[in-house]
C-alpha cells in the first residue's frame, strides 16, 4: 500500500490516533471547554497524508463544550459527523446536526458549540499553512469582525 | 453571514447541492457503476467555500457499485460517513465502514466499492487544481502503479 493507508474508526476515536487537548500553546489564546482534537491525515511537520496541501482533523465537543470565539484568514470547511449543537458565525447562531456542512469564510467571527446534553463532533479540514487564530472578546459581537 | 453557510443535511443529500454524475465528461474515461457525486464546498469556478484550495465532494455508491479504477498524482483525503464497503489500493483490497479515514497517496491505483447489499458513501478532499484521473485496465494490477 505505499504510503496509503486506511485509519479506521474505533469505539473511542481512530486507531493509532492520539487525540490532543484542542488548542496547543503556540496556537495562541482562546476560552474554551471540553474539545478534543484528533489530526487524522496532513499534520505538520509528518504523519499519515504528507502529500496533501491541507489537513483532516476531527473534533469533539463534550456536552456543553465550546471552542474559541475566533477568527483567522484562512477558510474552514466544515461537516458534522456526530451528535448536536450550533455554530456562530458573526451575530447568528445556527443549530447544527449530522451531516450539515458548514463553511467558514476567511475573518468571520466563529464558535462551535455542543448541545448540553449531547457532544458535537465534526471534521474540519483547513489549508496546512495558514495564520493563526485570534481570539475575540465574547461580547465584541459582530463589531469584531 | 457574510459568504459563510450552513448546507443543511437532508433525507437524500444536501439542501441546494445537486448530484451530479460521478464523472463529467472532461474528467476523462474510467468504469464505474452506480455513483452519484455532491460538490458540497470549493467547486470551481464558483460556488460556496469559494475562499478553498481544495474541495469537499460527498461520493455515493449504490449497493453494488463501484468507482472508476484509476490513478492520478494528487492525493486524496477519504471519510466514509456511511454504509459499507471496500478500497482497493494496488493489489490491497481493505473493508471500510462509517468514520473509517483512507489516505490515497500519488499515484497509487484505487477503486472504492460499495458491498452488495449496501450503499457507500463517502467524503472525498481534493486540492482544487489537480490533475486528470487515468483510468487504469482491470487485470493491470499493481504492475500499473
Amino acid at each position: 500500500m505505499t504510503e496509503s493507508r486506511v485509519i479506521r474508526s474505533a469505539a473511542a476515536g481512530w486507531t493509532g490516533v492520539e487525540p490532543a487537548r484542542y488548542k496547543q500553546e503556540a496556537e495562541g489564546p482562546g476560552c474554551f471547554v471540553g474539545a478534543t482534537r484528533h489530526t487524522l491525515l496532513g499534520a505538520a511537520p509528518a504523519g499519515p497524508g504528507e502529500a496533501l496541501d491541507f489537513e483532516l482533523r476531527y473534533f469533539e465537543l463534550a456536552p456543553g463544550g465550546y471552542s474559541s470565539l475566533e477568527r483567522h484568514a484562512h477558510p474552514h470547511a466544515v461537516v458534522v459527523i456526530k451528535g448536536k449543537g450550533t455554530v456562530r458565525i458573526g451575530d447568528s447562531v445556527e443549530p447544527v446536526g449530522a451531516f450539515d456542512v458548514v463553511y467558514v469564510a476567511p475573518h468571520d467571527v466563529h464558535r462551535f458549540s455542543a448541545d448540553s446534553a449531547e457532544a458535537l463532533g465534526f471534521l474540519c479540514i483547513v489549508d496546512r499553512e495558514r495564520d493563526r487564530p485570534v481570539a475575540v472578546a465574547e461580547d465584541a459581537g459582530d463589531a469584531e469582525r
